[in-house]
C-alpha cells in the first residue's frame, strides 16, 4: 500500500558523510536518490575525482555527487539521514535545520542509547526514524570508503508507528542495502548494545584488541557475556519504565551475539579504531546514557559502572 | 627478651636489587647490617659510582657496597631478602638456593598473593616471612634509586609466630624503615590487596592515570569502592577457609584506604610505572590469584573478573 513510495525519487540530506553516512547515503544515490552530502574532510577530494566506495557487496564510485558544506545549500529535503558521529550531537541542530520542511522524515543513523529523543525534541517525535547499522565500514583516503564486513541497517520509528517503518524500509527498496525493521525503537537500541557494550567496549580497553581475542580469551569472555546479562536487564527494566510491551530476549540475545561474534573474525570495532586512532570515541551515548538509565532504575550494574568510568578516562587522554 | 638481635650484625642477601631490594637492602646497610645486593642492571654502575639512595627519609650512598653477579658469591646469610619483582618468581628457587642455610630466614618483600607459599614449599614453612612496603621507590639512571613517598614496611610471619615476628622485626630496629607487624599474614596480604586491586588496576586500565584522578573522579572512585568490597569480601572468606581467625575490618580498611589516597597526591603505583614504561606488570600474583581463590571459593566478584581480564589482555601486549 506504500509501495507508492518505492519507485519515487527521493531527495535525501546525509549530515555527517563520515564512512557510514557516505556508504548508505552513495547506495541510495546507485539506487536512483536525489542525495546531496554535508561534507568537510573529504569536500575537495569528492569534488576533483568522485566518492569511490570499495564494498563486499560490490564496488561503486559517485563520479560526480551532489555535496554541500553547508546545510542551507541543501535546503528542505524528503529524508535527513544523520550519521554523525554520536560525540557531535550537540551540532546536529543546527546542521540538519535547514534541511528539514514539515514533512521532512529523519533518519538517526548514529550509534548509542538516547539520540533520537534530542532529535523528537527539536522537530517533533512523528517524524523520527532510528537506525542501527550492523557493519564494518572505515574511511580511506579522502574520497574513499570501504565497507569491509556486513552492512544490513535495523530501522525502527521513534513512535513505533508501523506505517510510518513501511514508508523508511520503502526508501531502500530499490537500494542495495538489507533492511530489517524493528518494532520496538528502544529495544532495537539496547539490544545493539548489547553487543556494543561488552564487545566494543572490551576492544578498547582491553588495549585495542580485536573482537577474535575477546571470545578466544577465557577471562574476557566470561567479562563480555556477564557484562552483557546487565545491559539485558537494565534494557528490560528500562523498556518497563518506558511503557513499552516489548522485552530484550536475554538468552536468544546472548546466543545470537556470540554466535556472530564467534565467527566475525578479526573485526576492528569503530569505537576501537577511534581508540587506537586517538580520536574522541562515542563513550557517553553507546556507554554513560545506559549507565545513567540503570543508576536511576537503582539497576545493580558493577560491570557496565567500572567499564564506563576506565572508557570515559581513556577518553579524557584523547 | 629478642634484643639481643637487634644489635648484632646480620649477614643480608638482597635477592633482587630493583628499586625496592636497593632501597631497603641500603638501609640495613646502613644500619651496620652486612649486607650483599645481587645485582644485574646496575651492576657495573654501583662498582663503579656506589649505590646512591635520595630520599625523602634522607638522601644517602653507600660509596662501597657489596655487589655480586651470583648467589653463589654471596653464600649463606641470616636474612635473604627477596625483593624481585613477581614475574620472577619461577627463578626464585635457584637465585636463593644458594644463600639458604639451616638457620637461614626470608623476607619475601614482594608485592601479591600466595607467593610465601612457593617460598614455604622449597624451603620450609618456619623462615618464611612477608613483607608488604606501603612506599614509592623509582629507579633512576644506573645507580641511582630515588625514594620519594611513605616506606613503612608490614611484617608477618607465615606461620604467624610472634617469636619469630619479634626476631624479623629487630633486624630492621637500628634502620631508618618505620616497621609495623601483623598477627596474620594472609589478612596483611589481602589488606595490601584492598589498595592495590583498586587503585594499582585502575590506574592502569584507565589509561595510566595517577591515583589523584582516581579518587577525583566520580565515577572511578565509585568503581574503586565497589572493586576494594569485592576483595574485602573475597579476602575473609579466604581467611575463613584458611581457618584463619583474623578478618579484615572492611569499614575501617576501605576509610583508611581512601582517607590515604585521598591525601596521596600524584601518586604513581609501581604497576601502572610498569605498564607506561612498557615492562611486563605483576597482574598473576596481585590481580590473578586473588580472583582465582575467589572463584574457587565461589565468591561473586565481577568487577574483579573484568578488570583481572583487561589487564592480563594489556600484560600479553607488552
Amino acid at each position: 500500500m506504500h509501495t507508492i513510495l518505492t519507485n519515487k525519487q527521493q531527495k535525501v540530506a546525509v549530515i555527517g558523510s563520515g564512512a557510514i553516512g557516505s556508504y548508505y547515503g552513495g547506495r541510495l544515490a546507485e539506487a536512483g536518490h536525489d542525495v546531496h552530502f554535508l561534507m568537510r574532510r573529504d569536500y575537495q577530494a569528492v569534488r576533483d575525482g568522485g566518492l569511490k566506495v570499495t564494498s563486499t557487496d560490490g564496488d561503486f564510485t559517485l563520479s560526480n555527487p551532489k555535496i554541500a558544506l553547508t546545510s542551507k545549500e541543501i535546503g528542505p529535503v524528503d529524508w535527513v539521514i544523520c550519521a554523525l558521529k554520536a560525540t557531535s550531537i550537540k551540532d546536529a541542530h543546527e546542521l540538519l535545520q535547514p534541511c528539514v520542511a514539515h514533512n521532512t522524515r529523519i533518519l538517526v543513523l548514529m550509534n548509542g542509547l538516547g539520540l533520537e529523543e534530542h532529535f523528537a525534541g527539536w522537530f517533533g517525535p512523528e517524524r523520527i526514524f532510528g537506525g542501527m547499522a550492523f557493519t564494518c565500514i572505515n574511511r580511506g583516503e579522502p574520497g574513499y570508503v570501504h565497507h569491509l564486513k556486513y552492512g544490513p541497517v535495523t530501522l525502527a520509528h521513534f513512535r513505533n508507528d508501523p506505517v510510518e517503518l513501511d514508508i523508511a524500509s520503502a526508501l531502500w527498496a530499490q537500494s542495495k542495502v538489507t533492511i530489517t525493521t524493528s518494532p520496538c525503537l528502544l529495544r532495537a537500541r539496547w539490544e545493539k548494545l548489547c553487543w556494543n557494550i561488552p564487545f566494543s567496549g572490551l576492544c578498547v580497553a582491553a588495549g585495542g584488541i580485536t573482537t577474535d581475542r575477546i571470545v578466544g580469551d577465557r577471562g574476557l569472555r566470561n567479562a563480555a557475556q556477564t557484562l552483557m546479562e546487565e545491559v539485558i536487564v537494565a534494557g528490560n527494566i528500562d523498556l518497563e519504565a518506558h511503557s513499552e510491551s516489548a522485552r530484550i530476549d536475554g538468552a536468544a540475545v546472548m546466543q545470537r551475539m556470540f554466535a556472530l561474534t564467534d565467527t566475525m573474525g578479526v573485526y576492528r570495532p569503530s569505537t576501537m579504531i577511534d581508540f587506537v586512532e586517538g580520536r574522541v570515541m562515542e563513550i557517553e551515548a553507546m556507554f554513560g546514557e545506559p549507565l545513567r538509565r540503570a543508576e536511576v532504575l537503582g539497576v545493580n550494574t558493577p560491570q557496565l559502572a567500572l567499564l564506563t568510568a576506565i572508557l570515559r578516562s581513556l577518553n579524557a587522554q584523547r
